[in-house]
């Protein structure tokens, strides 16, 4: 099997979400794995002057109704939730204690978090609703609540964060192929291509 | 035939050139016709607080990359033009003069002026240089001066711009498909779906 893609991230991005309905059956049809690599997209943010999306105008105006709309075509439920963005430091700390233990437990985690955000529209900021998502994978709540307070685990998505906006990650999401990058959902048609060898 | 597609891009915009190698045949294929509507971006940038994608720190690096490896992939020459971004303001007005008399010779036109710009790295900023363009589809080039002159053709795209603008259009291409809008060369499939009707 030949080198995994990267996925990287940000759980407060929708675009992000709706990546998840494809990559890793993309991936498998050219059989790859992917390595998700949950980031601070904010940091990225404050380099390129950038905004969240939905607080530019009329690019805002766009997304709203796109989102939901390309949710619709790939069959993956969606709301808005009414905290939106947030700042996904919880999840992502949780992925990386995770995933030193069971990567495939973490990426089943991943998705459990983008469901109850993106698609129930459930709180994710807090260390709590975390752990209760991580708990229905069978990891006990008092684990996660722990490792979430861990000097480790903090410095360990921070350095990740750090790893990405050095690789030129500055949106979600963001792939690399065999050293190509596509930025975007809408990128997965490329993905795709770059697999295949083209 | 149902309404047409309206096709919005500035003549600066290396992604707008990227979908003129697609949106006609994809339109033609749904027996729908393309209504091409050159706008100076700048005016919707200074809206949105964006700068133009290479000016953007890490993004520009990225465009710079993905522009000529997607140009590649989609068999259209391209080279960085050496003054590049650009005010399109000759192009783009006589674009609109053109329209008014022969809607097929403008596109032909917008055409012949995105591939001088990208794919030869011809400098399209000077009137002469558009009058050149306009010349070899049998416009006599002092015509065109003329009309470049005009205060009607300069009213008609401050008027367009602005009509671009209050319809939403934030980037370039931005496609409008029976009130459903696209933004990015890389929706292309997803105006295929909505021209597909599901």
């Amino acid at each position: 099997m030949s080198s995994p893609i990267e996925f990287y991230f940000d759980f407060s991005s929708p675009y992000a979400y709706l990546a998840t309905a494809g990559i890793d059956a993309l991936a498998a049809k050219h059989h790859r794995n992917v390595t998700w690599k949950p980031m601070m997209l904010g940091a990225a943010l404050k380099l390129t002057g950038n905004r969240p999306l939905v607080d530019v105008p009329m690019k805002g105006e766009y997304t709203r109704h796109d989102v939901p709309r390309t949710a619709k075509h790939l069959n993956l439920p969606f709301v808005w939730p009414e905290k939106f963005p947030y700042a996904a430091i919880a999840p992502s700390r949780a992925f990386y204690w995770l995933a030193t233990r069971d990567e495939t437990k973490a990426k089943l985690f991943a998705r459990a978090v983008f469901t109850a955000y993106f698609g129930h529209g459930r709180d994710m900021t807090t260390p709590e609703a975390v752990a209760d998502v991580a708990s229905h994978l069978g990891v006990p709540p008092a684990e996660t609540l722990a490792a979430l307070q861990d000097q480790a685990v903090k410095d360990r998505l921070k350095a990740e964060t750090d790893a990405a906006i050095a690789k030129g990650v500055f949106g979600s999401p963001f792939f690399f192929v065999d050293g190509e990058s596509f930025w975007g959902q809408d990128r997965l048609p490329d993905v795709a291509r770059q697999l295949g060898g083209a």
